[in-house]
């Protein structure tokens, strides 16, 4: 028996085509799943990195999306807290294995098994099914099948075409900071880059109560950490500012995506700190032992975060109106410029959103 | 007024001049002190780095010596848990200022204003006083005097002559197993190297009941971690063996003093592990962004330890008679030897002690 539905979605059938509109088939596999009417969905680097192949693991056709927001339209029948009509998300995955060690602690980002990834993850664990058998399409599509535990609400009061980033962008900075002490509040916390993901660190960093400080090299983000309510800014090439910064830091977070030296960042903390890198720098870092023998400073990083945190997480965006500013994005052409905006480095750090209503009507 | 008293001590009155006596002046400043006949202190690299100047702070005359084993034989009015008679050590520092959020926090050896090293530096804080005015003598002398916050007490079940490598690699090691919990027992631990600190830390983590690996590249190793009691050898020159253990232990422990990848070691631990750099590898170590991301394992180091740790290291150490093995130096001659030995790489791992008694008489 099967329950195999179509539905349109926006995908890629071969690296070098533009976006298109295709069919794909989903299956809703059982009563622990949520079928979901997506209304906005995220469009980031990331998505372009998996549908193009960049990565070696995709297969084509490809539909992208992991920064998905929509409705409830059925519910099945184990589901006892999420209703029709409500608002959900679903982030960079949407199934896991559930008994390992990661999964039974609420951080199934981390499975030994490996998650499945909502956009061109390979299918294992169950939960999810295709109509290719074999690998995930993302949340560009008309409909969604999700399995509840991979899913979060989204309150009503937040507006839910802002909400796709909070299940990426904001986990990914806010399990850092639940992890190292920031929401307690009272901490000093760098942010390094201001990216999207450091716009979102300074937004939920200073919503905690904590002192934020913007670290980066580019002079135009001055004004933006400032708007964004950062305490402080500094530039990484000023010298002698950076040196009053030093050992200051309780946490700072790197959101770097391009190859850099750790250490004029690494510098500012103090003494048993942390350093945790969320950007995706391809060269290796070089830290030397003696800095971490002299300082003891921590150096690690996160890989955005499991349900549970997420649900932390666009809880408190939507208790202190953490937005982020977006683009929408209503067509295809649109859809076509954005990625080339994305591809050369979108400096802005607006983040694009899709109105999948009106882009596929 | 001054109680400055003279004492025979082992320096150097040049980096190329051979080891000699020497007699220095040393101040008992307080009532806080106590006034130590130094039996035993321990010989190792570091104090050959010291008393060389090879880190360019040093002042010629030079003593050396950091883990020191004595007798009380004079105590400050102002201190009550020591008696004379009591056995006590000395480690790596005998000074800090008693006020930064890390000495309050019994972490001394992180002191905001560093620490006054016990062989070799720089006087400052007050609690310390030589004839030279600038700079500290270390423990290889007949007498010392050092206020009680410095010191730890050395059980009298405890051989003295094993004692002074408690206070250095004793502590070394304590601290990151007791920062890391496996104080508890329980964990899987990965000891990378087998000189003196990697002895050291098999012997403490099996005494707190974990399942103990060492990692090596010399095979010569594997019999000496069998003795030592380690669970488990694998030797980094065997892919395989690697691969079998990626990703299985909760931390380790990189005590390996030459220049090394870390990603081999770094690669056994688990997602959200940790890894300890205790040994002073000359080059930076490169580690990915990726890796970071993905495994979110937790890079750090360990210079020693505060005298809370040490004092529990030290106890510890009594009721688990945990003992190094210890090559006794007896004469001028024996220390001109020696001294050869640990420069060119004492693999053997013996710690050289030196009976200060028989090379003062």
């Amino acid at each position: 028996m099967t329950n195999m539905y179509k539905t349109e979605a926006i995908g890629k059938v071969s690296k070098e085509a533009p976006f298109e509109k295709i069919t794909i088939g989903r299956e809703g596999t059982s009563n622990n799943d949520v079928e979901i009417d997506v209304k906005y969905c995220g469009f980031c680097h990331t998505d372009i990195h998996l549908v193009n192949n960049d990565w070696g693991f995709t297969t084509f056709p490809s539909v992208g999306g992991h920064e998905v927001a929509g409705v409830a339209v059925k519910v099945g029948s184990n589901v006892k807290d999420i209703k029709v009509g409500d608002h959900v998300g679903v982030g960079y995955f949407l199934d896991s294995c559930l008994c390992c060690e990661y999964c039974e602690n609420n951080d199934e980002i981390n499975c030994i098994k490996g998650v499945t990834l909502t956009s061109c993850g390979q299918i294992q664990h169950g939960r999810v099914k295709t109509d290719n058998g074999n690998y995930t399409y993302g949340g560009w599509s008309k409909k969604m099948t999700v399995d509840r535990r991979f899913l979060s609400k989204i309150p009503k009061t937040y507006p839910l075409e802002k909400a796709g980033p909070a299940s990426c962008a904001g986990v990914t900075m806010y399990t850092p900071l639940n992890e190292h002490g920031a929401c307690k509040g009272g901490l000093k916390i760098g942010i390094a880059g201001l990216g999207g993901l450091g716009q979102m660190g300074v937004l939920l960093s200073k919503a905690m109560g904590n002192h934020v400080t913007v670290i980066s090299s580019s002079d135009g983000k001055k004004e933006m950490a400032k708007e964004l309510g950062a305490d402080h800014y500094v530039s990484q090439n000023e010298e002698e500012a950076m040196k009053s910064l030093e050992k200051s830091m309780d946490l700072i977070i790197d959101t770097i995506p391009a190859s850099h030296d750790i250490n004029p960042p690494l510098n500012l903390v103090k003494k048993k700190g942390t350093y945790v890198v969320v950007g995706p720098a391809p060269e290796p870092f070089k830290v030397a032992a003696f800095k971490l023998i002299a300082d003891q400073v921590r150096i690690t990083g996160t890989l955005t975060g499991g349900l549970k945190m997420t649900q932390e997480c666009i809880d408190f965006m939507a208790e202190n109106n953490i937005v982020q500013k977006t683009e929408m994005i209503n067509s295809l052409q649109e859809m076509n410029c954005a990625s080339k905006e994305i591809i050369k480095g979108n400096s802005s750090g607006v983040r694009y959103v899709i109105d999948m209503e009106k882009l596929l009507s």
